[in-house]
């Protein structure tokens, strides 16, 4: 009997290969109550990696963390008109507690959105409490009818911003500086994930905001994945929920406000970015396990093992992330392939013989090549190699998107070049006509950037254009 | 019209005292669904502090994280009956979603166990994948009718760990372990709070534990507060969900498990140890705002905020978590009394005279005493002063514990001393009967310890000691 490959074509049956990788690297599975997921040890490693990482960018664009309840009563959520009718069919709402039926439901949170609203009206009082800078790290749930692991659960992880300021210049620089210096840097840096910036057009853009911009991200099969939002209120937010401050004259002002967020959607956009037909490939950066010492076979004296857990202790040293497999009641074969699934940077390979020579086996998941290093100096040379690595990664994530973004002029082609990456068209050449004719084939208009990559200062619309694909 | 003393009397109303130090501190307050809290900055950034020297305590222990979905369908709950008794009253339940009413309700965890049985089940097939060693940080829900923010909310956030073992004695370790290794290790060196250890009665065990060991903290009123458990759950849990391995022999032996948990509890704990007429006093260790440098006053040429900026930028880089206050359009009494509220561990003062004789005032939150110090080495100065603090605060708590606990021989001399403390007991002379007879005074046994303060390591019960007090 042949033996069946382990993972489906990564270019024949994408999705295939999507859910065959999250559950052989062992990251989620599904969870009993439909569209829930089960985040395994080796998926919340990444999960954990991520949030520390964006939380510190987070803290350092002074925002603080607070935590708001899961249960919002019903009638809250009818505040915000805007806010409630994107929301209704997609809610979780809890009728029966303690035993007894609730005389008004509780709906679990698709969003803290309303609490934030009602609590930062209650703790802004002057101009002295502005800005008010907030985050929140919690659960989720919104009714999936098709749901994907990480990329649409009807639960998942995520962080929430909210920010209340006193005009409309400050709210903006806010709502960019996130996009730019926490999104588009934690993105790019750690995920090694060369995201497009942008805003988004009117349709696209997130009820009851005045402007949407949005981290956009191509995946492995030429679609977009957009990886986070940063949005300006305006006045309409803080209008629903009364949130308003004494100015300096003692007059009564609307404060401007913004909101962001990112998932763990990105935990899916990391694997379909960086994937290849052997698994998942993890940034050195953002890896919980950089490095896994292996030794290739037992010997009976223990020479190997104890020689790995040395190599292993002196790379922890230096900073490194390190994991020993000195399973070797499993075949060294299947324990190799095991770690390429899970798509872990480095490996370094140790047999009876490499002890005796002082040299060791080091593998690099990114191009799959190998090559003897010495025993000596391993630590310097591992670094250097994830920072290799590290860079390779985003060099080749980079190159695939030009590779896939076509240069084109009018809708039609648009249609086609979105049937295996994005097109690039001037935004006149689409307007809202151009985007009913793209909808038809069920491609979007991802973000409007200005000539030179960046993101546009006001709704001025001259000259930008428009980044167009099919999208998850 | 005399000024409102800030908080109630704490020897006069111990309770009252609570709720005014949560809500002036700026901790938290009630959510708008019943029973649940928000937790503000202030108070988050404790919870975001304890949970990360937790988790590392907890990794430190080889145990990983995951992460299960919040819904758990209905049927689950059922097959540990044990377990669902325990529960049903103080469950909330989903029954409508995506806009239809559910054919099968989906009960929004009070805790994870039921899930954690059935993947540890599934993911277990031999002794090479034992020990399972899990844990998850998480919120759950649990009906409470009497909520009492941080002690006893409708939702709050917690850690549990849940680990398979393939011995007995490889169970019982580990479960001593966490309790001693973490929890005691995390409670008496970060959070000061000196907690006793020791094993449950049977009657006070967890529902389906075979034993059930416990962290005992005395509050500033004399009562007991439950800090934190660590179960064994003999093979009672594996059996319910199937938990077995494949011995070397390939015989199937069922898994021997533990379970473990600590909650936002000990941020109530925290105050109701260390919290004074001025409000909190938290321990340096867990601070996330050890010092904060106010400007006393304002001057017109802006010198003493530039030197207060230039002061605390020394002391973070000496490692020190440090806030500038210079907000003087308040006045100084007020932000000082609100820093005293908050329980920063120490302030540096800083006025226009400070800054031409190159010095600062340094106030000692534990003591509330003030002392002049050379601007100059001031990092050194105040990063000593912190570990003096740190370890008063555990002395103070240690002392005021030993103060308040009575060696006693009989029930009706253990039922006067719990009136105001503990009261230290042979567990011969209570027993069952005496456990009834306490229970009529809203008294409870909370834990059992050898002579020497260790925890029995069989279901011995010769010599031991058992502490007796009202609880929260």
């Amino acid at each position: 009997m042949a033996k069946a490959p382990i993972l489906a074509s990564r270019t024949e049956d994408f999705p295939q290969w999507y859910q065959d990788v999250v559950a052989k690297a062992e990251l989620a599975e599904n969870g009993a109550a439909r569209g829930t997921m089960v985040i395994r040890p080796y998926g919340y490693g990444l999960w954990e990696r991520m949030q520390a990482e964006m939380d510190a960018r987070i803290k350092a664009a002074d925002a603080e963390n607070v935590y708001l309840p899961l249960f919002i009563p019903e009638s809250y959520l009818r505040r915000e008109a805007e806010h409630v009718e994107g929301f209704s069919p997609e809610l979780a709402v809890v009728t029966v507690a303690g035993g007894k039926t609730l005389e008004e439901p509780l709906v679990v949170r698709p969003t803290s959105e309303t609490l934030f609203g009602e609590l930062m009206a209650k703790w802004i009082q002057s101009h002295r409490d502005l800005p008010l800078l907030l985050n929140q790290w919690a659960n989720v749930v919104r009714w999936e009818l098709r749901p994907r692991i990480f990329l649409r659960t009807t639960e998942f992880l995520w962080q929430e911003g909210h920010t209340a300021h006193a005009t409309r210049e400050d709210a903006a620089a806010y709502a960019r500086r996130i996009l730019i210096d926490v999104y588009r840097d934690f993105m790019t840096s750690l995920l090694a994930i060369p995201v497009l910036v942008g805003m988004k057009t009117p349709r696209e853009r997130f009820a009851g905001a005045i402007n949407t911009m949005t981290c956009e991200a191509m995946m492995g099969d030429g679609r977009a994945l957009q990886m986070g939002t940063s949005h300006e209120l305006g006045t309409n937010f803080a209008t629903a929920f009364g949130m308003q401050y004494l100015d300096e004259t003692n007059a009564l002002q609307p404060c401007w406000t913004t909101s962001w967020g990112t998932t763990t959607r990105m935990i899916g956009g990391l694997i379909m970015c960086h994937g290849d037909d052997a698994g998942l490939r993890v940034p050195p950066r953002i890896a919980h396990v950089q490095v896994v010492v292996m030794v290739v076979r037992d010997d009976d004296d223990g020479t190997v093992e104890a020689e790995a857990r040395r190599v292993a202790a002196a790379l922890g040293e230096a900073g490194l992330k390190v994991r020993v497999d000195a399973q070797t009641a499993t075949g060294f074969g299947r324990r190799a392939t095991d770690w390429e699934l899970k798509g872990v940077p480095v490996r370094v390979e140790l047999g009876p013989r490499d002890v005796g020579e002082g040299v060791v086996t080091l593998a690099r998941r990114d191009d799959r090549s190998k090559a003897t290093a010495p025993a000596a100096g391993l630590a310097e040379r591992v670094t250097a190699l994830l920072e290799e690595i590290q860079a390779g990664l985003l060099d080749e994530a980079t190159a695939a998107r030009a590779a896939r973004t076509a240069e084109v002029s009018t809708i039609d082609e648009a249609i086609e070049a979105a049937r295996t990456g994005f097109a690039r068209i001037p935004w006149e050449a689409v307007g809202d006509d151009g985007e009913d004719r793209l909808a038809e084939h069920g491609i979007t208009v991802r973000c409007l950037q200005r000539e030179d990559g960046s993101v546009p200062d006001d709704g001025g619309e001259a000259g930008l254009r428009a980044y167009v694909a099919r999208a998850y």
